[in-house]
């Protein structure tokens, strides 16, 4: 793990960009902690969507409320072909990124970052939780349903469709965290039927669905405020 | 209107039972203001579920947020053969007031308790809600879609199914206020594709459903506080 220029500091928010080795891939994430923080904490990975990247707008909002509000680690890293990671032509070209390879990388590249993170004094083996919508729920699903010391998961945009349905759906039965799954009512991108597919597959009998008004990136701005509550009443007990 | 007894004051709440004439019947009701109010404030009409009544735990926690945390009256009054009305069996038979008279009666009753507490002049004609579930969405649904001031509204709980089905189908599509749904995902009243045909029913576009885990009575607490603050952020602008 290595550390990428000098930490931001702001608002009692430490903010560190850092790179990762994982396999022959360089993974490049940022990690968000309390100022002065010592000790073992929660830790939630946030997985943005597709597009976008690890700073994105609504990824650092949620790092920054999680840490300032709640005393809990976050950390993020940039989606296969995207943010820093070596371009494969235009990130909205799908094909580039949403294959059956690239979930495997992606899953094995959350699972470095968590061993990295948690090897953080200042964070250390906590509770887990995982948050992530759309291209964030097409990886972060997987991965939530490999790991099983993530505690809770906020999940959504997504449903049993595209080139990796088959193991979307296979992976959800393995989800066994309380869940709390978003979906956008007038979603151009992913159909009703598939998302409330998707949401039934999950293993957990924990798990809560809200849809909301809107196409597929206007989520609601009180959801990522319920999410955070969500995430933080179950990390913090 | 007749107030019954000595208001209850606790906590900045005061609460005033009353009695109201409404056609042959005699409608028992509450209604909660903040402590020496002046003036115009949002109203919000609170119907409770089946075999209960109008001071029924969540109703009575939900009005007593709602005049302690924003300064919002509240009022609720009995179902047809419930609480203080004179009984018709056991509240727990559904044909004793499930039926479309019991329907058409309820949304006078609601709309004559609107007029009088909206007559007092702690209350006045300010910004209007409704909360029901179940029960409460049963012969709320029908009032919100014949009373154009209701500005929001949490319903849920209900499908279109049961004696009044159509009634509530095509009441549905003239509800054109924003709209939380709340349903409890193992409904054991409820079937789940009734509670989507009733949600999908709903005229306005700007609505939102909240499924949670657990049968018809288990909604989660955190909800009534989303409710509460639906409705508010609604209300106060």
């Amino acid at each position: 793990m290595d550390f990428i220029g000098e930490p931001l500091v702001g608002k009692g928010v430490v903010e560190r960009r850092f790179d990762l080795k994982v396999e022959d891939r360089l993974v490049p994430g940022i990690v968000w902690t309390p100022e002065a923080a010592e000790g073992t904490r929660p830790l939630v990975l946030v997985g943005h969507g597709g597009s976008l990247h690890k700073r994105t707008e609504y990824v650092l909002a949620l790092a920054r409320r999680l840490v300032r509000h709640h005393g809990i680690a976050a950390a993020a890293i940039d989606g296969p072909a995207h943010g820093d990671r070596p371009a494969v032509g235009p990130t909205t070209d799908i094909r580039a990124w949403w294959t059956s390879t690239g979930t495997d990388e992606m899953v094995a590249d959350w699972s470095a970052t968590l061993a990295a993170v948690q090897g953080l004094p200042e964070v250390g083996n906590g509770p887990l939780g995982y948050w992530g919508l759309s291209m964030g729920t097409i990886f972060g699903l997987p991965f939530v349903a490999s790991e099983p010391r993530v505690q809770v998961a906020v999940l959504g945009l997504m449903g049993i469709t595209g080139p990796t349905a088959d193991r979307l759906a296979a992976d959800a039965a393995k989800v066994t965290c309380p869940v709390l799954f978003l979906q956008q009512l007038e979603d151009e991108l992913i159909d009703r039927a598939s998302v409330l597919a998707l949401f039934d597959a999950l293993g957990t009998k924990d798990k809560r669905l809200h849809a909301n008004p809107g196409p597929h990136s206007a989520v609601p701005p009180e959801q990522f405020v319920v999410s955070q509550e969500f995430l933080a009443s179950h990390l913090l007990g």
